[in-house]
């Protein structure tokens, strides 16, 4: 593993630990040196080291698909020249370009920068033109064209991870029901209750973006359902996500060991969702040292698994860990999982009480 | 983690890794004053150990659960004392009490050394009164009496894991039947395909043994079933056990998780079987240096998922991983695991090829 930080989570599982920036030249080489394949896990990782390593190695996903989902723009270019059904959008490099690209995607709009930025960092919303200068100043325009985008009065956000081997073999995951806060996801239902036709509708989106991608692993397809039940892809994320956390008590083979299957080049695992489920995120609502209390109250319900991720640091909205809670069905493994998460708590740890 | 081995399965995960071996006493008194609550992994840890931390620390399961179920003389009289049901048994400290206890039991019997001995090691089945002295020699009376038992006939091997938390909740996974060859378990298969009766009886009996025992953490209860629905206790162990392997894949929580959160004195997890499964161990077919071959065969199965351990030794018998397989009811996970495990070969590594 490649991680410059000592607390790097894969660290203690790793057979060897590259304590160095993800661009290094010389962490990417001893990398590729030590390594039979290779993956990441954010997609802010540079596409440049994952074309260094990639003359070496195998990276799964490739080079061309991390490019191509990293950068919200080429993103939104892909999905477009493909023919994928997205949201209005137009792309400007100018205030001037903003002001036009506005009126063709009517109102409201979201204003994002072309790269980076995530739960909902680099972004505004308008709601009228006055609203324009204001995003415009705040983005800039030095990191290459802004996005401007529709906002669409969705009825429901769906995701699909959707797995895809060396050999074409693809394997979906359940669609399912995500609720987001400002920009950040923060609640899973799984399955969608949408009638059987949308759901089959996202799981062809998926895994035809799987496939126009030439994905080897595990893609998470963000889309909206809007009232007609047509869907728009809203993002992509060439990874194990957020969304799918709940395979991991829920589904026989989780979406990050079936990440492995994919890009070791096994056979796909099954998908088969085994018990509706639902996943509510641990959020930080404050900055400084913390431990979390209420776990008892938490577990008291037999049908919910509390994961924590170990983070060094905490800070408001920051995702620290999930509850998954399985139910009769999402409603009821939602009720769970709200629940086991309203017990718990981020106390203020006392330096003295530090570890 | 308190390991003598360098390569230690738990160090990697561990915050800790106290190097010494498991009888020293500047290794327990390290790992009490580095531990909030000690557990201990193979039963045949020493009792004097967990008793020397239980001074400190908690120690769950306790040492008095560990010396009662580590030990198999005190297993034996542990259950007959408490009135669970059990074959035929004596303990006989020479060869002259040998041949009454034999005749006492009844054929054929089973020989056994009074403690440590797994995996069919240190016991000698006899069919007659001839066999008695061989058995004699070759065990030997120098560990204290050997135990003497009747072989019973019995139409299947079942076990149940029960976990038992702080505050004394029972939670109980599927009973399940299991296989063995020369005294090594090879399969399970989930739920047991036994009358509703026959598997509550089982229930109650690994229940009632958890509470007699005062269990905190999980247990596996190993049974036989006779032709006539009767139930017979054969063995205990007091951690997490290779028949409960496939609640990993099969249950929302795992026995490795139920056996951390009863330790913590936390609320147990649903132990309800998701979906029919079966496990079927991956034994060493071989001593020296090897490589696993035939796993993209064997993960043809989608239903499939493969475990291995890591050893860093392979050795006939020895036990390196498991598959597990979800199937329409416990036959077909049975066959799907079996073929799995079939397609699977220790290959002999070349000395240049060791990594």
């Amino acid at each position: 593993v490649l991680d410059p930080s000592p607390q790097a989570p894969a660290a203690p599982v790793a057979d060897v630990h590259i304590r160095a920036s993800f661009d290094s030249a010389d962490g990417l080489a001893e990398l590729a040196r030590t390594s039979d394949v290779v993956t990441f896990e954010v997609e802010h990782t540079a596409p440049d080291g994952a074309r260094q390593v990639e003359l070496r190695r195998p990276v799964r996903p490739s080079s061309a698909t991390l490019a191509a989902c990293q950068h919200r723009l080429r993103e939104k270019r892909f999905l477009r020249d493909h023919g994928f059904p997205v949201a209005p959008w137009h792309e400007a490099d100018s205030a001037a370009a903003l002001d036009a690209a506005a009126r063709s995607v009517g109102w409201p709009c979201v204003v994002k920068i072309p790269f980076a930025g995530y739960d909902g960092r680099g972004q505004v919303r308008c709601a009228t033109p006055g609203d324009l200068a204001a995003a415009a100043a705040a983005l800039g325009f030095d990191r290459g064209p802004l996005v401007i985008e529709r906002h669409i009065p969705f009825v429901a956000e769906l995701a699909v991870i959707v797995a895809r081997g060396l050999d074409g073999e693809r394997r979906t995951y359940s669609v399912v029901k995500t609720v987001h806060d400002d920009g950040i996801l923060v609640e899973v239902a799984a399955p969608a209750a949408v009638p059987q036709a949308i759901a089959e509708r996202a799981r062809v989106l998926a895994e035809s973006i799987a496939g126009a991608l030439d994905l080897v692993g595990v893609l998470a397809v963000e889309m909206f359902l809007l009232e007609r039940g047509e869907v728009l892809v809203n993002e992509l994320a060439p990874r194990p996500h957020n969304s799918g956390h709940y395979t991991i008590n829920a589904c026989s083979t989780s979406q990050f060991e079936q990440h492995v299957r994919a890009i070791c080049g096994l056979p796909l695992g099954e998908t088969t969702l085994l018990r509706p489920a639902a996943m509510v995120n641990l959020l930080g609502d404050r900055r400084g040292p913390a431990r979390l209390t209420g776990v008892e109250q938490a577990l008291s319900d037999p049908q919910v698994s509390l994961h924590l991720y170990g983070k060094a640091e905490v800070w408001p909205r920051r995702k620290l860990g999930h509850v998954t809670a399985l139910g009769d069905g999402p409603d009821d493994a939602l009720a769970r999982a709200r629940r086991a998460a309203a017990a718990l708590r981020w106390e203020p740890l006392a330096a003295s009480a530090r570890p």
